[in-house]
């Protein structure tokens, strides 16, 4: 990378700050290959790391870095509070709303896209939230599931293949999820199950609402099919803790995302306001104005 | 209940006998409200005991039974093999298969309905299965997989909310599932998660088949909303052996059954041969021939 060459010539001091930060910044990017707003994010350090180490000043460098950070830490809350004022609009009193994964405070600077969404309904409104569990890494059984509690907002966890019996029982009325890229398109890539929602909310006439800041949306990512999916390990699936569930030598497929086609997405949510019908010309629509 | 009446005459070791027979009756009924060939079988126990019980013969009474409960079993491995055959003339050579939950020799006399169609179709083609996980309980990653892999049949396990990842990716050719319980429409109640195999199925119009014996469909119960569905305890989902995964307080749905309308189920699979688009009449023809 570039940094490199300029490094070369500094102090030792700060030729290891550095190859330090150059290494965090791969160790972050390789957390995550199909979450784009972490790229949008590391990227921005990077720019300020340029232009601020060569003063030579470490501790200002660090200073710019962290302020920085703190800067967009809060505005990705008042981010996510613009996408939840949006969104509430959308959730009608008494509903009773599906989401998936994690998309909430855990999951962002602190309010949360999906859950930021039920967070401003329910301020003025009765909701209710069936949370499923996520296999295989149980973000909403486990996060999910505590946050809404945590914030008294009613709220029942179910296994991932219960929710059709629950849309079949007409006991949902909308779905909420977040995403980790949205291409221009609108196709969206979030935790692997949303699209088994999505297309149970299509085939049940059901609403389906993604939760997005602008940063979530790569315009260089022309359709779904051009966004990495990321492989995780087989031990996610064939243990739970230390219980064995899955025979030893039975192979698995563990791919953590999928891909939603914009044509079952009713509606993106961002801080911008809401995207109905997602599509080319209306996702670019919201960067030019 | 008819027979104790009877059994008040009778000396007091067959009553005793009688009310220990009348209990278990009523605890294996009380295992599964959706099954119905539980309760065939149950009730084809009652007609011989009735039947042989007046002799006073006690030792007559455990073998009649002994012998008839052998004969359901081997009549059931014949039962599961001819449905295999019917079944196997479905499946292409070189097909991925998708299954929920299991229906293989552990849930049968020891072929299996959709795990016999599997078996029989392998002898002959080159088969792939994916096997859903199946949560809560794990069937399919603990026992379907288990079996298949013993018998040396390529099977993958995913998480329920996979599969419809692998649908998109056009890697699944067929769905197989059994059966707790079908009604004179053609509606199938089976393991909760199902219904939504189905919907993806025909989402993106691939067969989804249903194997099972005559003896599962129930000519009494009209259509799938008249089949009761069973509640499950909460532990189910909310732990793994001693891992909590959903947090104190937190409600959770646990259906273990859903029904699959009939209009989504390519054909049922019986040993009578195989049903396409099953409804009032062509199921009631299964049983006039």
């Amino acid at each position: 990378m570039g940094l490199a060459v300029g490094a070369n010539r500094l102090p030792d001091e700060a030729n290891a700050f550095a190859q330090g930060f150059a290494k965090l910044c791969e160790t972050m990017a390789a957390t995550r290959p199909t979450a784009v707003n972490l790229f949008w994010a590391i990227n921005k350090q990077k720019e300020v790391f340029e232009k601020t180490l060569p003063s030579g000043d470490l501790s200002a460098v660090k200073k710019a870095l962290e302020e920085q950070a703190l800067a967009i830490w809060r505005d990705d809350q008042q981010t996510c509070k613009r996408m939840g004022d949006h969104g509430a609009e959308l959730i009608a009193d008494g509903a009773s709303i599906l989401t998936h994964c994690n998309a909430g405070a855990l999951a962002t600077g602190g309010y949360g896209t999906a859950l930021g969404v039920i967070r401003s309904a329910a301020k003025t409104k009765k909701v209710r939230v069936f949370a499923d569990e996520t296999r295989p890494y149980l973000q909403g059984a486990r996060l999910t599931a505590w946050e809404l509690h945590e914030d008294n907002i009613d709220v029942s966890v179910i296994c991932d293949n219960q929710a059709g019996y629950l849309f079949r029982k007409r006991e949902i009325d909308c779905c909420i999820v977040g995403a980790d890229r949205i291409a221009a398109n609108g196709d969206v890539a979030n935790k692997i199950g949303t699209f088994s929602v999505a297309v149970l909310a299509h085939y049940h006439k059901i609403p389906f609402y993604v939760a997005a800041p602008l940063s979530t949306i790569d315009l260089d990512t022309l359709t779904g099919t051009d966004i990495p999916i990321e492989d995780r390990p087989r031990r996610e699936v064939t243990h739970m803790a230390d219980s064995q569930l899955v025979p030893d030598g039975v192979p698995v497929r563990n791919a953590a995302f999928d891909v939603t086609p914009a044509h079952l997405v009713d509606a993106i949510i961002t801080e911008k306001g809401v995207v109905r019908t997602p599509n080319l010309q209306s996702i670019r629509q919201l960067f030019a104005d």
